[in-house]
């Protein structure tokens, strides 16, 4: 696969969602069809051939990347959602945001007991979402084989707080940044 | 393509997300790997080679089917959001709910004028939502070339609703409803 330097296509933009905080935009790269199909492609790579069953993403940005993700590897696609959002009995993980804390919830019966489960959201930010995530999962008895990040903020330490995972899946982003510039890129919401 | 009969999929959930109202959980459908892949197959194929630019996806369970058919058709996606969540300059319309109104918005650079958009979500009910989002595609200067759901709720008429278009787009619907059974399946939340 050609390379292509994905980050061109990632847009700044200063004092979103409040004043101080430098946004990354990716709407500027998912319009774009040749580099929207290099992320998705470049993010299945790893995982191709190593038997992902469900693929997992987050409400709401985290879907745009994994249902494609799901269909490129010939995978299920199951959704985590915030608090009430999702129609039959699930189970629910609440964790701590910057500010006040966050529910999310899976569907009870949305990955059975062994299956291989790969967890893809745009950002990896300090990971608490993704925890959360990788909490819900294994409540169902998933294994999770790979998260999946189109945007890792290295200074935010997410990997690190991966570490601490009973295995160590793999971790893959496409675009990294070393540092704040010039105010964090911490995204507020988990959406 | 093998035709398989995707309604057998979905599973009807009662009294969700109010009392009265059978809804139609999509989830059971998203996580079997097969059907998923067949409803995105069957929902590109009628576009095949009629160069899509843009596929927009309505937030959120939009994004879920409008992601993976801009990936299969090589190209662009763009999100119609909520009030509030796009990050730069945005155009927005408003519309009429069953109970009180609802707001989209798209970047205002999201779509360039004369780009050929097809606009994708989970369930076409009475075509509020996908009036609304049409109106933001045209304020762009976009051309509607198709308008792809998963399901469509016949008693509804939103087909009936979006013959007022100018352009007549052809409309693709996968599962069928004739009636409601027992009670309305109607969303009511855009999301």
């Amino acid at each position: 696969m050609d390379h292509i330097d994905l980050s061109q296509y990632i847009r700044d933009i200063p004092d979103f969602p409040q004043p101080g905080v430098l946004f990354k935009d990716i709407t500027t790269l998912l319009k774009h069809p040749v580099a929207f199909r290099h992320a998705i492609d470049r993010l299945a790579e790893p995982f191709q051939g190593s038997g992902v069953d469900i693929v997992v993403g987050m409400e709401s940005r985290g879907f745009i990347f994994a249902a494609p993700l799901a269909y490129q590897l010939g995978a299920g696609f199951v959704p985590v959602r915030k608090m009430g959002r999702l129609p039959a009995e699930s189970v629910k993980v609440s964790y701590d945001l910057e500010y006040g804390h966050n529910t999310l919830e899976i569907h009870r019966d949305a990955i059975r007991p062994g299956q291989r489960v790969l967890v893809v959201d745009d950002l990896l930010a300090t990971g608490g979402t993704v925890l959360a995530t990788i909490k819900l999962v294994e409540q169902l008895q998933g294994t999770v084989v790979g998260l999946a990040f189109l945007i890792e903020l290295l200074y935010l330490n997410g990997r690190k707080n991966l570490k601490e995972l009973n295995n160590q899946p793999p971790i893959v982003s496409l675009i990294q940044y070393e540092r704040p510039e010039p105010a964090s890129a911490l995204r507020q919401t988990p959406d």
